[in-house]
């Protein structure tokens, strides 16, 4: 943690302002062992099996780095949850936070209340767009998001007299939270098994990942846009409320698109009146290299979900920007019925104006467009080891396939779960595992030193990787 | 704003940082019509009827004042939306903001992963509860909680091997959420109507409420348990999942149930296997005079969803609260599958134990139930008044109920909106509308001058009230 000089510990160690023994500039080490105790006597965790009994309890973090109880230095290629655009431990995101709780540290957006802050950040994110007559509902988060986005296309239909337009178009491999209706959207069988009814009245379509379809990519989008239109022939567009998706298929593997899919797909939706939900919350704000990939993959979408790196998880906030149109049939009437108490939260609209300054003034948009490319290039160094069956790179996301045999395209039965963990265990380098591919997206401000790093970790572990006959 | 010397402006001035025309220690006050009209053009509110222009643009708080952009003073009788325990502005939750934002901003409880936070919020919230043995699942909020509670009720029945149980009771006048789920549950008719199915298997039973009942209150328990008691016959105790229901009614009215009433319903739902979802996002942390409301109206709830006054509303925490036994059951195999991002949130865990801290310190327990007992004493100057139907109080909650005509029980067929809007706009004194009562729950550090000015508010308005023959 000592590549930033402005990131000595000071009077602000929220360790000794908690009443712990630690002195201004002097960092108690927690005791780790304890810790993980615990840990393990108080909390549940997400996705934590029964059986595993290790923890990593992290305490610092600074730019790309983090650091255990232990001591420990990891390198994150995967930005948090792939949020981190800006970097651990900006003082500047603390300041500006701790300026506005001063001020005015909440206030609703519910009815006719509004705050500064609320204002300046939707101009804002109007602003950085190519459609500068948007409009912004304030989420705290991308599941939120787009529970709020499903509601949204719902009722426009509903107010626009089409109320049978209920079914929701979403596609394999896709990820679009944990909520009832957002985890039904959500290719993960996982969240609707064991847990009682869901909404329904979705279809899943197939996801453009020409590894899945079997097909060379080129042929892909025909056979994607051909089973599109089968299927609102299926369904009935009159039934059909909107498609959900990814730009870029994030959990599904950091799997873009061939670059005819989405213009293609947004025509056939726009012929049948039905909305495009794009959900941006991994993309936006620099990860493809744009502020938006709506902007690089060519479409203008009728909503958009974001979260995560708009405030590079810095405080949950998130936002649906819809068009002009849909906001004033959603503001008619009574209004839009739904809101959530943090909704528009006025230091977490603080923390999002203080971080997209440092995108804006750190060129990160650009930076993480070289970064991925160098990243991508360094990469194919692993295309000799006989499990990779291929790299990827789109923006500064970039995944590793691995493959059941030197030369085979099908998948290793277990997945790569436990090579991130490897990976992690022996190299420090934090990466994702997942059905198919290792993934990264680290923090747009990775050094070309980081790079060299991931790619060296991959190549470690994944060249000892043992080839099963 | 001038009640805490600490609180003048200095170098942390948020528009200064912003970049705005501002030096230090002298506010720019922005100006109020163009950020009204700004706002207009860019947000998207909840609730905002179409017709309503009009924009209360806030920019500053302090105890239980809040200020808006055109200068005028508001006494806050709400708390934000009845979440700020500790009063607005506090200095030292935003050092502790910071200094856990410059330390780690965020971390993932995902998996094995953990942080010094979390495990120390965990203890905490287990710690100041009558029973020591439960664990914690950390979310963002209060619909995010109730979502997690009703995966976790429904799971729990299907690892013990009874998927059947999958209905969920509620009542009417609750208010749990605005998911698709969690929306489900509240008896709310905007959230389900024109928005695509829901998820279903909700049975409503009747609100604790004497007026709804036409009863008087000493017979409700016997009626309103014969009902549990019929549905549950009627639905099948081995398709119930749970039971969720709020200690008092927040939305419906700031409603306390009759003494006996959750005792008995919690044997009930103890004979048939029920589990019982106690959610406090609005009565825990002293709104009620105890940390849990649990603890006063006596019952051991299966899952306790929390949020709110867990921050005061500084930052968007939640957090689902299990008995131990349901924490084995959930964490055992894979684990519990589900997540979101910010679960568990670094820096909302330092901001809840700074709040925590405040709360035990400044004893608020203690004088929310001081200022709640004198709050509920002064409005009975109120029964004078031709259309107060009546008053009450239970701990630092308190309602006035305003009825049809003098001497009537019935609600004036528009609600109390209308009315909460005139006590604002003539008196400054922000109090919540609702279909039958006018209702606050103030900051619990409210003042004896403060707890007199919200009564003078209400005899202000109420007295001038036209009675319709």
């Amino acid at each position: 943690m000592t590549t930033r000089p402005d990131a000595v510990d000071g009077p602000h160690d929220p360790r000794a302002e908690a009443g712990t023994s630690a002195e201004a500039g002097v960092r108690a080490r927690p005791d780790a062992r304890a810790l993980a105790d615990r840990d393990r006597a108080r909390l549940l965790h997400p996705f934590l099996p029964g059986e595993q009994h290790s923890r990593i309890v992290m305490v610092e973090g600074e730019g790309c780095r983090l650091r255990d109880a232990e001591g420990r230095e990891y390198l994150d290629a995967t930005a948090g949850m792939w949020l981190c655009q800006v970097g651990h431990g900006r003082r500047e995101i603390a300041e500006a936070a701790a300026g506005q709780m001063r001020t005015l540290e909440y206030s609703t957006v519910f009815w006719d209340y509004t705050h500064d802050r609320a204002v300046e950040l939707a101009e804002r994110l109007v602003g950085i767009g190519s459609d500068d007559t948007r409009r912004v509902f304030f989420t705290s988060g991308g599941s939120e998001g787009v529970e709020i986005a499903l509601r949204m296309a719902r009722n426009v239909h509903h107010r626009r007299g089409e109320p049978d337009r209920t079914w929701i178009l979403t596609r394999d491999s896709a990820y679009h939270g944990a909520g009832y209706a957002s985890g039904e959207l959500s290719d993960f069988p996982p969240y609707t098994t064991g847990f009682g009814p869901h909404p329904g009245q979705v279809h899943r379509l197939s996801a453009p990942y020409p590894f899945a379809a079997g097909e060379a990519p080129e042929k892909a989008t025909d056979l994607l846009v051909h089973e599109l239109e089968s299927a609102i022939d299926r369904i009935g567009a009159h039934r059909i409320a909107a498609l959900i998706g990814e730009p870029v298929l994030a959990l599904g593997g950091m799997v873009a698109p061939p670059p005819d899919y989405w213009p293609r797909v947004e025509q056939v939706l726009r012929r049948h009146g039905i909305l495009l939900i794009l959900d941006e919350v991994v993309t936006a704000f620099g990860r493809v290299g744009h502020w938006y990939a709506a902007d690089r993959i060519g479409v203008r979408p009728d909503l958009t979900v974001l979260s995560k790196g708009l405030t590079s998880g810095y405080f949950p906030l998130g936002a649906v920007v819809t068009s002009e149109d849909i906001a004033r049939t959603l503001g008619g009437d009574g209004g839009f019925p739904v809101g959530h108490t943090y909704s528009g939260h006025p230091v977490g609209c603080a923390v999002a104006l203080a971080n997209l300054d440092i995108i804006e003034r750190e060129g990160l948009l650009d930076a993480a467009e070289r970064a991925g490319a160098r990243l991508g290039e360094e990469l194919r160094s692993l295309h000799d080891i006989p499990l990779v069956g291929g790299t990827r790179q789109y923006g500064l996301t970039a995944a590793v396939e691995i493959v059941r045999a030197p030369g085979s395209r099908d998948p290793l039965p277990e997945g790569t779960y436990a090579i991130a963990d490897q990976i992690r265990d022996r190299t420090g380098v934090l990466v994702r595992g997942g059905p198919r591919a290792l993934t990264v997206a680290p923090p747009l401000v990775l050094s070309d030193r980081e790079t060299t790093e991931i790619v060296a970790a991959f190549g470690e572990v994944l060249s000892g990787l043992p080839v099963r006959s």
